[in-house]
């Protein structure tokens, strides 16, 4: 594959989607309830050990899926991790496996709202369950032990994925043996609920959305490009945006005096959001941000952040950027000094960056000489491990 | 007034709501547009002093209207700047005369797209002409003309109320002996035109708007709910909303696991949304942030902001707050920097607050010292030059 011609030399190649039925009977989730069955979409990259100790777990955030890096046949762009995966790249698939899987409640393959019910032979729609951050980490590790996996040597994402990340290692503190949380957090707070409460208004104000019986139809498409709208000044940052667009005119000298586009940053924005609507499901966005407000690894300020990582082995890498105001750099603070206090293993960098929340993807060239030398600690830590107890 | 038994001491007591038509025939508008007639709400407290020189313009925020302070008959609460407004108060009444009147575009009583087009007999919708921040300027000089009042002491404003008495000082300089802008800008940021946009696509996205000709029916409830959630999370802070709402849920004990209520932001948010439908036009809603977002007193960037206060003889008073991310003390601070590049005299302060945006109404025992004393110190300028032409 290295050689084909529209391939860079550090490129995977042409990779393989591929999709697994993980729970076959209903699996219980954190809510009580029991559901099933569960498929789930996943990729692989590089070769597993003899030793089966070299397994990355990519998580992805909001509107990403398995697909993270290489191309999938006859793709036009490869996966949406591939800067960051590969031989020779931050996670590098000359030495690790890595595997990236579609959480439960999206819609790029693994079970969601979208997935036709068995039962009744339509999609789920909102007769879905609530799931949980917790929920979705139950079924990532169902999928590693049916691909015979007992334990990461990293579990790795920014984001929501970077709090499946944190939740891994409080809900299997014994399979992770480091893990890697890029400008995420390990809770919500009240602005960033409300954020995504806003966005979930705005899918269920529009009456195409029809409580989420919409399949067949259009469905909610103006509500969902609300949605991402707001998401997207979320992404970004006030400096970055000035930056990017300022306040130049979109096709024109002067202003319109009209409501039709007048500055670039609208004409950005209207595409983000009438892009998202091709490629997103609106009730896979209410579900997974309902998800990520849940997620909350103090259970509600019944226990601190200390008391919630003690007893975890993991070494931590917490990423986080100057400018991200929707997951702000305070919040991975917190989890570094909660690691500490259990006289844990925690590495905490804040990179300067104007991209907001986006540096988690944008500022890649800064991130992989981190994590790689992380990842090259962690590895030797298991390396000594292994020789000390053969 | 003042020994009824519900008053405060230092209460206006009972106030009247004033209407007068300013332009009788058509005004051109900044755009070219000739527009009218034009009939504008407003009120006045305190006496207007033989020589004319003591009146101070109030300008309201997007949501507010001419009555600013006092009690209408049998109204349940003040003003909106009842605080700050009075006998005693920052804008001391027994000594200013003070006057307050709804912008143009608006929906509490000046003409606004909600208003009878009287050619037609019905409300003009969108077919109201799109208006600017130095219309609705031109619009409360004119009324002041017809109130007998050639200059202003003072001209005062929070947010949008900041940006048109920055506007003031530019377009009448020689009508401005001060200014104060409170929490305000010289032009929008990206960010705050991001936000906006969102707000009004919300808003027409809603197929109630239905192209703005919606008067007579509910209208776009749901939209302009969704739009005035967005606005309120901006209004907030992070640290503010940490402290007010937190994780904090309501009305259960744990989460609910459905899409109803389960976090106290949440409901505050749809509170917000829900309530400001019953009260507030929604094409006001777009004619108002579209204004906002042309407003640039650097024109396009075709001069600096020094060269848009060359000339202004006016001495300002500019109040950011340090959690105000709406409106960041960064944009005030530049305005301060082109009035002292001219020689010209501004003072400028940052509170510190945890309100955000809303500061600049909550935070006023701050504000109230800093206001009275800089208008003290206008006053006696101006007695100074009157003793000396006299």
């Amino acid at each position: 594959m290295q050689d084909s011609n529209y391939l860079q030399r550090d490129a995977l190649g042409i990779v393989e989607a591929s999709k697994i039925r993980v729970f076959d009977q209903p699996m219980v989730l954190e809510s009580g309830v029991c559901f099933g069955p569960i498929d789930v979409a996943y990729e692989t990259y590089g070769t597993l050990s003899p030793e089966r100790d070299n397994v990355i777990l990519v998580c992805h955030a909001l509107s990403g899926g398995a697909h993270a890096a290489g191309w999938l046949p006859g793709a036009a762009k490869p996966g949406w991790w591939d800067v960051f995966i590969g031989p020779g790249k931050a996670l590098d698939t000359d030495r690790y496996h890595v595997v990236c899987s579609n959480v439960l409640g999206s819609c790029y393959g693994t079970t969601g709202p979208s997935s036709i019910d068995p039962s009744t032979g339509k999609p789920y729609g909102t007769s879905f369950p609530v799931v949980t951050v917790a929920d979705m980490v139950q079924v990532q590790a169902k999928l590693l032990e049916l691909l015979g996996i007992d334990s990461l040597l990293s579990v790795i994402g920014g984001s929501m994925g970077g709090m499946q990340a944190l939740q891994w290692a409080v809900q299997y503190p014994d399979k992770v043996r480091s893990v890697i949380g890029i400008a995420t957090t390990s809770h919500h707070s009240a602005q960033q609920i409300a954020f995504n409460e806003v966005a979930r208004q705005a899918i269920m104000a529009d009456p195409a959305w029809n409580g989420g019986n919409y399949y067949g139809t259009e469905g909610p498409r103006l509500g969902l490009a609300v949605a991402r709208m707001i998401g997207h000044i979320t992404y970004l940052s006030d400096v970055g945006m000035a930056q990017k667009f300022g306040r130049r005119l979109r096709n024109r000298e002067k202003f319109g005096y009209d409501f039709s586009l007048d500055f670039e940053v609208e004409s950005y924005l209207r595409y983000q959001g009438e892009s998202f609507v091709g490629r997103f499901d609106a009730n896979s966005l209410l579900y997974m941000t309902k998800a990520l407000d849940y997620c909350d690894l103090t259970n509600g300020g019944t226990r601190s952040l200390e008391e919630a990582f003690k007893g975890c082995p993991a070494r931590f890498l917490l990423i986080a950027f100057s400018s991200d105001w929707l997951y702000p750099a305070y919040q991975l603070k917190a989890v570094a000094h909660a690691v500490r206090r259990n006289h844990g293993d925690a590495t905490y960098c804040e990179i300067r960056s104007d991209y907001g929340h986006d540096a988690f993807l944008l500022e890649y060239q800064e991130q992989m000489p981190i994590v790689a030398s992380f990842l090259e600690r962690v590895s030797r830590a298991g390396r000594r491990m292994h020789a000390r107890s053969g």
